[in-house]
């Protein structure tokens, strides 16, 4: 049995963009993860329904691999299949094609599901899973875990804003993103790509918070290292690996 | 001869939405200046056309009218016309509609042609208005002005990111409204709904630039007033007319 495969189009719009006229990073994830948000609506599986049993999917983890990213007024093609799962964890993979059937941009990811008001993962309940035809495995992954910042050369604050929470009621994804990459100087942004990406959740943030970005910049081997804390708590981490733009 | 009107229908999800569920108002504004852009394309008047002649579009002023935000998974209309026009502006009308076809919102935008190297707002050339097929009128609209704010009651200061500046190279649209309304209190923001908005332009804000974000609230008349500021320079200043939500 191989899960079934969701794929829907989207054309990129100017205000989705960077600078460079490129989709931005928080946005493209954003857009895959409402992939799969459509497949479950599709299946029935909606966040209603799962909310009702008190419930929620979170997102542990993203590894995202990008050989280009789609330009403004491209029209793509997102592609998705939660692939498989064990007792605690979901696998899910994306991938966003051109027009000419080229893989841009690939992720897997990590979903649990929690227990809202006692904050704990559950066990996946089989009828929750059924629909999707993902595989069941005994085995859990051991992904690639990001490193955490030892010497950070560059670190700026932002504060959650009212518009940062969305109708899911978290701080949108493609704030940790920006506030990962704007930490990075403008002149770094602008002479190289994003290749690849690993980014853990480790703690929510809300409404109020002030959040500390500090990224590490390993400049021999195009790396960067990126923590998002709220005082000494670890929200997020990430590593990414660039690319010179020649 | 009635201006051309052009339409095209959006689907209205997660990350566009703000905690209540609905459409946020600056990407609600991105929408339906998309769709202005999307009928200067078919037209053949493309920012680039315009841009290879060292001009582009500035806004100069929006007026917002708001009789309900569309919700999560709504299907809305956004509609477009370039009404009138005069030597240096263009008045445009926009209006957003469900699919039962009722008015959810309206908005009345002024613009002008500006010469990017001279900073210099410039005469509307005939051609690049003809396709438009707006009414030619002698008469300079004499729009209300929003009041400067006087005795700020909250303010919070913003970084303009990376992130912030799109394809166009502009801070887009959706940050000074975000800017403007996360200075007012969650409590405020939650039990009040926005009806009218007059927002005008005065000057543009770069990547780096600290703005400040001033607000003035006249609990009796269910009036706000903002300003964005970078330093004594005002960039942008709005009134805002709210509802309280029952």
């Amino acid at each position: 049995m191989s899960a079934k495969k969701f794929s829907e189009d989207h054309r990129v719009v100017y205000y989705e963009t960077d600078v460079t006229g490129s989709l931005g990073i928080g946005r493209l994830v954003d857009l895959m993860m409402l992939s799969s948000e459509d497949q479950s609506d599709k299946l029935g599986i909606t966040n209603e329904k799962v909310g009702e049993r008190g419930l929620g999917w979170v997102v542990t983890q993203h590894i995202i691999n990008i050989k280009r990213l789609p330009k403004v007024d491209e029209i793509i093609t997102l592609s998705t299949q939660a692939k498989s799962y064990n007792r605690f964890f979901c696998y899910r993979d994306f991938a966003v094609y051109d027009q000419a059937e080229n893989e841009l941009v690939t992720m897997h990811s990590v979903f649990v599901l929690m227990d809202r008001s006692k904050r704990k993962m559950v066990r996946l309940p089989e009828d929750i899973i059924t629909p999707y035809e993902s595989e069941y495995t005994k085995k859990i992954e051991r992904l690639p875990m990001p490193l955490t910042v030892e010497n950070a050369s560059g670190q700026k604050n932002y504060r959650v804003r009212f518009m940062d929470i969305d109708a899911n009621h978290h701080v949108n994804n493609v704030h940790y993103f920006d506030w990962m990459l704007d930490a990075l100087p403008a002149e770094f942004l602008l002479s190289h790509r994003l290749i690849k990406m690993n980014i853990a959740y480790r703690r929510e943030v809300y409404y109020g918070d002030q959040v500390n970005s500090a990224v590490e910049i390993d400049e021999d081997n195009l790396l960067t290292r990126h923590t998002i804390m709220t005082g000494e708590q670890q929200n997020c981490l990430a590593e990414c690996e660039w690319a010179e733009i020649k």
